[in-house]
């Protein structure tokens, strides 16, 4: 394995734009062509207790994945994301090969112990357990410390700092990776995840080239940044630039048409992308929802309107955003 | 003054949105909103030779660009870019001090000699000279290295490298620095004009802090971005950065409120911004504008029908972009 490594989490955190309704072609063209462009790791959607629907790249168990999977998976380690909310450990089915090898947990600060509970079944199942606490930078280094030890001892394959927001600068994530690299077993891989609400996805993946470690690391991108708000790192970009400095050998031309067959025809219908309304609520260290359900009842909201919308919001509230809370807000705000 | 400075050009290369037609009262508002947000310089507009238009930033003398300046210009330096095929030498006026203080020459490879008796000119009628050779890229480095001491002995204020096209990633801003660096007398300062086309743009301007050297720097930036095909470094964007990690105090604030009350509508009629076509023809090293002309005729060209039809351009023309020229370009490859 190379020391740098892509993954590409269209169908996961892109799928926030389609409700992840993408249809079962759609799930398997995108897959298929991660896979033969390339990609180190492909996140084929979410897990959830739900029942299935159909085409949705929201899936009720570990085995379902199996069926939208091409038979050779090349060099490619295949994915799926469980939120510790939405997915128990019980219904985690043990690994056959036919499916998925690993699975990403994510949850926020508060939801460490169950999280620590579904990852320990994780690897018991069989699975690469990928770790992946939200909003790194809500946790003080002290208790990323203490958690990163808790993590290590769990021998997970990669834990990932997360800027879920997207106000993580490049020095943030040097910080909360010297912690990591302190502390995981050497043969666990370090990942990434961005956001582009102050367009620093891309700086914080070409920094990662100056970090002074012989650890792994992977790189979270999606198809033409696709994803929530102002979007994630642009897959199409970060092979681009691997490849010229790094000598990489994904095939861009293959991720530009399915950028061009899949993804251009949704964002004609939805946007995604940085816009100052973003950048305001990353300014605030707020959730981008305060801009995306506001925008969405009151389209004529102007940024300097949302500016002092947004320093209205209390502190505890604004990692948690709930779009009948922001219309509260707003109403107490117009008076 | 200090190492880092801010230039914005939003009423310059913003105006290829606008056809530079902003309206006179929102050409002063940018003007002073700007000044009033602590940048250090602040682009007006551009200098030709044709009767003027009202409203326009596009102006027809010197004296003129006055008449939209406020008195006091607290920190601020005030400039127009004169092009060497626009602005003759003879119609510029000596410096008074009523109106801008320096004048930016932009010139491609094959119009040095005209570029250089216009620097000659401002010089000797009493501006601040800036020096912008667009697409740096297209020079090699010995001649580079050759008009860099041609344009050392006019003793300007500045000199810019510019990424016209929006391919250059910051090692090869970096080389072309060193050459400039080592050659220009130590109180030239040097500028750095980028564009999105590959999300570099921002990762330029972080990228200089890291340069080892003692320097005084200009990056130049455009509210929201604003500027033709996949636009510029966002001024909000590196104004804050640099509040940030500099302790600068920009007012990211008033530059808010300027991109709310002037750049947003206008985002609502007009579009920039990076896009997967802008991507493939900073790929294969063309002007963006082969994906403007094309799209704004054929919409809908797909991605992939793009990455096809770029690549029949002969290298001669991939710089020199007329819209018949794509059109008939663009029959040729659909027979």
């Amino acid at each position: 394995m190379d020391k740098y490594n892509l993954l590409d989490c269209t169908l996961r955190d892109g799928g926030y734009i389609t409700q992840w309704n993408f249809g079962e072609n759609t799930i398997k063209k995108v897959i298929k062509g991660m896979i033969d462009a390339n990609l180190d790791f492909v996140e084929c959607g979410y897990l959830n207790n739900k029942p299935y629907k159909e085409g949705s790249a929201i899936f009720n168990n570990i085995e379902q994945i199996g069926e939208f999977l091409p038979k050779n998976k090349k060099g490619s380690m295949l994915l799926a994301m469980a939120d510790v909310t939405q997915f128990f450990p019980e219904n985690i089915t043990p690994y056959t090969g036919n499916s998925i090898e690993g699975i990403r947990v994510v949850f926020y600060k508060h939801q460490v112990e169950e999280a620590l509970k579904l990852c320990r079944v994780i690897k018991e199942m069989g699975y690469k357990l990928f770790v992946q606490p939200m909003v790194t930078i809500d946790y003080s280094f002290d208790e990323y410390t203490e958690l990163s030890k808790r993590i290590a001892q769990l021998q997970p394959y990669a834990v990932a700092i997360v800027d879920s927001f997207g106000y993580m600068i490049k020095e943030d994530f040097r910080r909360y990776f010297k912690i990591l690299d302190n502390i995981l077993g050497e043969e666990v891989l370090i990942g990434f995840h961005s956001h582009n609400n102050m367009q620093l996805a891309f700086i914080t993946a070409q920094d990662i080239l100056e970090y002074n470690t012989t650890r792994h690391l992977i790189i979270d991108a999606s198809l033409y940044g696709m994803g929530r708000a102002a979007g994630n790192l642009n897959t199409e970009l970060i092979a681009n630039y691997y490849n010229t400095v790094l000598g990489k050998k994904y095939d861009t031309s293959i991720i530009l048409d399915i950028i061009s067959e899949i993804i251009m025809p949704i964002s004609k219908e939805k946007k995604w992308g940085y816009s100052p309304y973003l950048l305001i609520t990353a300014l605030y260290q707020c959730h981008p929802n305060f801009a995306c359900y506001l925008l969405e009842e009151h389209p004529d909201v102007t940024v300097s309107e949302f500016k002092e919308f947004v320093q209205r919001i209390p502190t505890e509230m604004k990692t948690k955003c709930r779009k009948p809370y922001v219309e509260e807000l707003y109403k107490e705000f117009r008076q």
